[in-house]
């Protein structure tokens, strides 16, 4: 971003702006379809007016989703810390992941859909905060059941994979004015999970060598 | 397409192997970045080669599509009517998904990420499949738990929906060469979420009014 030190409040509410109509934007018809013309009429701004604070439409889009990223991690790991170990963490975690989707759509949807279009300097920070919660989500996994010596690292990691492909695969299917509201999602998907981690095999499926 | 009844042999085995490219393409650079000029190179034939049996990008996309849909749909309904209700129906559904992605990896993401971009007339078509196949798995899933008077259809659905959900987030992380392969995963998810749903509650979690 161009003169970020510089930025004033007026012109860090611009840079949300833009951000803010890039994700929809994008959510709408998609990154590689979309171009700077859709965003600055989105933003009620002229295409020079974004260029002052972006040099390019990759720029924003790492924005839109270092921003969010930003939000997913959060106080996470403190607010984690509070918890007592087990059922409360990962129920605050998915209640959590999902209401962060409902309030972000677009940004979470752009996230999912649209990150591989990052050029690869920016993929790689992104990717790096999503591998930060994924590290505490496979934690509060295995601190639930597991501990230190239970099942392989691999194992607990495909589970939280799972718990993210319920999560996030809402984004296909989830209504907002359809008959099953976010907090019913969270509550069926954190019984299908808790149900599902408290009957799975103390020693795992592919077992320790 | 054109000339579809005419084709003899060999034409069908054109239409397969650009079909066959158009989803490698696809799976590599997503479809709205391909182009036919990518698709004819991939396919190692002629752009005029391609043009001799389809008119557009958009009716490759949407045959790539609807062979992998009709494979998925299949033989499906036939085969889950042998096997005894409950368990091994959705134990089957699982493992046949899977192996369906494994084997299709490329059918399979295109139509994750890329069936939004067919046109119309197109998109509904795939759409009806896609529905066709949600209503077997809600059957299946109805049948082994809840039967005709148990919780809400659309609770089921939404059940049916977090297991697609763990199936196909697959394609986010999965990895051929990582310590944990398909079947590993396949059992994974079979055990997650038949857990899930025997300590789901009798009388659902969003009630019947």
């Amino acid at each position: 971003m161009k003169k970020t030190r510089a930025l004033n409040e007026k012109g860090q509410q611009k840079v949300k702006k833009i951000c803010r109509a890039a994700a929809r934007v994008f959510y709408r018809i998609g990154y590689l379809t979309a171009n700077l013309d859709d965003i600055a009429a989105e933003a009620k701004m002229s295409k020079g007016g974004i260029y002052h604070y972006f040099s390019s439409k990759d720029e924003i889009l790492f924005f839109v989703l270092d921003n969010y990223m930003g939000l997913v991690l959060g106080a996470l790991e403190p607010q984690l810390k509070e918890l007592p170990p087990g059922e409360p963490k990962i129920e605050f975690i998915i209640k959590r992941h999902l209401e962060l989707y409902a309030n972000h759509k677009e940004e979470s949807k752009t996230l999912l859909h649209d990150s591989n279009c990052l050029s690869s300097k920016y993929r790689k920070r992104i990717a790096h905060k999503e591998r930060e919660y994924l590290r505490i989500v496979v934690n509060a996994i295995s601190e639930y059941k597991w501990g230190k010596d239970g099942i392989k690292r691999e194992e607990v990691t495909a589970l939280a994979f799972l718990l993210f492909g319920m999560c996030n695969w809402c984004y296909n299917w989830y209504d907002p004015k359809g008959p099953i509201d976010v907090n019913a999602i969270s509550r069926i998907i954190w019984t299908v999970f808790m149900k599902g981690i408290s009957g799975y095999p103390e020693d795992g499926i592919t077992k320790k060598n």
